[in-house]
């Protein structure tokens, strides 16, 4: 019988399976940001446990609200900064070098294939767009990650989503994943890893990938998978030419890190993307999922770009392409944040950040900001906002607020004529 | 016995006399933004008086948090917003359009020589540098000036401060009014008008003058003003030139708002700037002020580059001339927030905002941010900030936090040493 690929990571990494069904794998990987690992931290201090397993594979940023907004915010970058100058903890990432965890971390070639990694943050199954098995986990987690370099995780089930055909011209990576949640539910696949499989897979960027990745979580998925190939290679390369003689040795090492032809799914979904259209979320859950047509008109007070999801440079030249050259409508605030100085400055080279602006909207440091509703964004009562990021909960943008998901190209649609619109009908 | 500007200012806005020194004037200017407007709104509303007495002559702006941090604040953009709407207020400008309103108000033309100016602000004394009397008001007053467009002060009387002498290079017009102020005090002013006059200010750029009258109130004083000149003229230019038949024309009428010769000042500062050196505060009070070679040395956790006082395109090349080519200590969080979208814009035109990124520095979204510690870089408690802005009370940027205002050169200079630094000595 064969494994698939969360199942050769669990055995590549096994150090106890105290009882049945349960393992304790050893960490590659344990991100930090500023929000959720400050608990870990005054935790470990207070049990007189302030160690961590290994300072090279800890990375941690400041990205939720960043630059601080309150007394309370900026104690929490403080607690974060002087753990991490205490440590000696060499990839930490401070203000004007800092970005969305999820989108920094690849970005500085910190996720290889293989790699088993923890973050005290639900969209952590991002990284498993590199073959990697990447979980979200609680303070106590952290806090043993952190300090012992083991976190302890069910036997993993998998659903494979086989994704065939060819994407249609505008539409993207966003509208796949929130289709494929609008087909699992928002429970369907619960405890489980979801495996992105299929032609589209293969044909997509590492962008495109963690886009699906970073929404496993929204279908209750432990973390979501792609197999790493030649595509993961060209991202690497500059990260790992060091360790491997060729870009072919490389793609034999992480070749490994594939799910075999035999391997055991607890469910196969089948989805031909080919007759997809742009999908938009309605209501407070990311399976409440429709095509933009039946959502067409819907009037938006803001339009949001940006996130973990859809923050990234592929992202902004989608909507940068629909944008150049117009105006968005004087009833909504457009506000995009690039995920990463990189992104930023690449942005900037590429003309991108001035065709945001001169489209009217405003253009803010890379930070998770307002997609969690703690920064630069937040809504009002009874205020709309049309979103690239991943959750659309009652009050996740602010309370009283209703956010509808869509893709970066939607969403600078929406921001044109100040309605939900499909940007194909522009 | 001739008069001073602010004088004929009130002279020519007189409405009514109520009793001996206390004037009612019309109104020509009253500026609104989102923290304190909503409040006189939400009055007004309650008494049934929700009316404008003139929609043109009112302009708001959402800048002191933005994009929203939280409910309240969205709440409060909110309230501004949807009474802009509701009165049809044509110059109100929403994420996207915003900036500090002393750079934004200014840079649309909207102030001009001999005008009235009020806004529920403390730092609404910056518009003085067109020849105005511009002045922060109270809730009430506020709520007066926008329902009936007149407000009630007392008989000005005015400090005259001589600025003779030729500026050194590498000090600027922050480095003169922190000077200024360490000479009156913070008392020393109040409710007294600055009049600013001398070689210097003639030389002085707009930018420079709005430094200037910015912290006029740091000393107490109800205004700063200048004189209107042909800098002044140039400036307002593209908003003018359908009223005036030449530049000429818009001089002889400006002219008009000049003090006379044989005005009446209730005391007299000479000073010669030749000598100046760059001034840096130390303490919790604006006149607690000494040469930055007597404060070199001192660390700081962060620097601030923006605000009302020092965000302007001038600001920033001066700390970009500094940076360029150059990293940010490591200790160092550097934040620069352009004060305008079109100061953003000129910074991205010009390849300053790429000087800043490249040196590490954080580039936020126009807004007031840090300064007043409501977002974009609060202080936690022992913290040390290099700031451009133009108070350092004790929890200004955050409870238990150091604030040291200062040019954006040496706030540049500092961010390169990760202490308190001349930029004469790099």
């Amino acid at each position: 019988m064969g494994k698939t690929l969360a199942e050769k990571i669990f055995d590549s990494h096994l150090r106890d399976e105290p009882f049945p069904g349960t393992k304790v794998l050893n960490i590659d990987r344990v991100l930090c940001h500023e929000i959720t690992t400050p608990v870990a931290i005054a935790d470990l201090v207070w049990r007189d446990k302030d160690r961590v397993f290994d300072r090279t594979r800890i990375k941690a940023v400041i990205d939720h609200v960043t630059p601080a907004k309150d007394s309370k915010t900026a104690t929490q970058a403080k607690m974060l900064r002087d753990w991490a100058r205490r440590h000696d903890i060499p990839d930490f990432f401070d203000v004007g070098h800092n970005g969305v965890c999820h989108a920094l971390f690849p970005e500085k070639g910190f996720i290889h294939p293989g790699h088993t990694v923890i973050m005290g943050d639900s969209h952590t199954c991002t990284h498993g767009a590199f073959g990697a098995f990447a979980a979200g986990v609680g303070t106590t987690d952290l806090e043993v990650g952190i300090l012992k370099g083991v976190c302890a995780f069910r036997e993993p089930a998998t659903i494979r989503v086989n994704l065939d055909g060819v994407l249609p011209n505008g539409v993207f990576a966003k509208d796949v994943i929130l289709y494929v949640i609008s087909r699992l539910g928002v429970n369907g696949a619960t405890d489980k890893v979801i495996e992105f499989r299929g032609a589209v897979v293969d044909q997509m960027s590492m962008e495109g990938r963690m886009t699906l990745c970073n929404m496993a979580i929204e279908a209750g998925g432990t973390s979501g998978v792609c197999m790493p190939d030649q595509v993961t290679v060209d991202y690497l390369w500059p990260f790992i030419n060091s360790e491997f003689s060729s870009k072919e040795a490389a793609l034999a090492e992480f070749s490994q890190w594939c799910s075999d032809e035999d391997a055991r799914y607890v469910e196969v979904l089948d989805i031909d993307v080919s007759t997809l259209v742009p999908q938009v979320t309605y209501g407070y859950k990311p399976d409440c999922v429709k095509p933009v047509s039946e959502m067409a008109g819907t009037p938006v007070d803001q339009v949001y770009i940006g996130t973990c999801t859809n923050g990234r440079i592929e992202d902004l030249r989608q909507a940068a392409e629909v944008l150049r050259g117009r105006q968005i409508a004087k009833t909504v605030r457009g506000i995009v944040s690039p995920a990463t100085p990189k992104i930023f400055n690449d942005a900037l080279a590429e003309g991108i950040i001035q065709v945001f602006m001169d489209a009217g909207f405003c253009v803010t440091n890379p930070t998770c900001g307002a997609c969690l509703g703690m920064s630069n964004g937040v809504l009002a009562e009874g205020e709309v906002c049309a979103s690239t990021s991943n959750r659309n909960f009652n009050g996740r943008m602010g309370k009283g607020g209703m956010v509808h998901l869509m893709s970066p190209a939607t969403a600078a649609a929406t921001a044109l004529t100040g309605v939900i619109t499909d940007a194909r009908t522009l």
